[in-house]
């Protein structure tokens, strides 16, 4: 006695319902890039987490919520993974932004995407984070690559790169692309290589 | 009497028959663009069209026939339209190129694709006409840029330039993204240009 402490009286309140609230926004994101808008509701998502629906109504009040605060939360973590790559050659980099569109992230918030651009209650909501997510990625991307936004064409060169990843991305969901995809990235990789020296 | 016969006569009834299979895809193809998959059904289409619900059912047995059938279409349509512009510069043929992602068409085929990797009976149709239609939009593209695909890159050079438009369509569905993408085209025209000469 008094030499184990049990785990959860170590444990902040506030540290629970950190964690609490993560394994919802993952649950979320899963969810959403499995079974669409219309298939994911607050309850899925709480079954899923292993969460009651009460602790999740409280984090997130409306499926709005839920589903927007987890695109974000997940873009944020894959900017922030990104930033942490060591410093690699252009190719590389390319890579590495183009793979930013292919996973579950990207295909939960294609969902995302398609069912506001038919409800209008979360059409405004999900414009205001892609335009945040898109700012995040192109300040991401410009610094990985080295390139010098002073000098004309280069911003649009940068955009029309990641406007590139968003349809290599849409390609991918429906089969798997990856190996016309990986001959793409090089051929382009190369160009955009030329265009910034 | 004897000098006016009534239109209707005249039309045989294959041409009418044809009249209203081309009346429900475009209505189907507009449905889908403004409502989505779960807002598309086949009576939605047929009194957008102004045809019988049996009538319809008739030219299409099934919701999938309907909205698959609709897309290639009018994804056809399209093609033969961009076919049959004059020979025109690159950055031109580029705009034209990247123009077949902004409008009606590609909004209903994307909530067409998104449905179809949420639902099992969908996919394998779809998958099946994305793959024709776009290795017939590469076809295309190396036509009107007058691509020469036996040099090495060139082939993956088209490619990543229609996985641009594709890009450029999805961030056109929530805004109007119309200045960002013109300045975006104009830059990769000119890589492009240089990539291909």
């Amino acid at each position: 006695m008094g030499v184990v402490t049990p785990p959860t009286d170590r444990t902040p309140k506030q540290d629970r319902s950190r964690a609490t609230r993560r394994r919802l926004l993952e649950a979320a994101v899963a969810c959403l890039a499995e079974h669409g808008w219309a298939g994911s509701t607050v309850s899925v998502v709480a079954e899923r987490a292993g969460v009651s629906r009460g602790a999740a109504q409280h984090h997130f009040p409306t499926r709005e919520d839920l589903f927007t605060a987890a695109v974000e939360y997940v873009a944020e973590e894959r900017s922030a993974a990104l930033r942490a790559l060591p410093v690699q050659g252009r190719t590389a980099v390319v890579a590495a932004l183009v793979d930013l569109y292919t996973g579950p992230l990207f295909r939960a918030a294609l969902q995302l995407w398609v069912a506001a651009s038919n409800e209008e209650q979360l059409r405004p909501r999900v414009t205001e984070l892609e335009a945040r997510v898109g700012r995040e990625t192109h300040r991401i991307a410009v610094e990985l690559l080295t390139a010098d936004e002073t000098r004309p064409g280069v911003r649009e060169t940068v955009q029309g790169l990641l406007d590139m990843a968003r349809g290599l991305g849409l390609a991918n969901v429906l089969t798997d692309d990856t190996a016309r995809r990986q001959r793409v990235v090089a051929q382009w990789a190369a160009l955009l290589d030329d265009a910034l020296n």
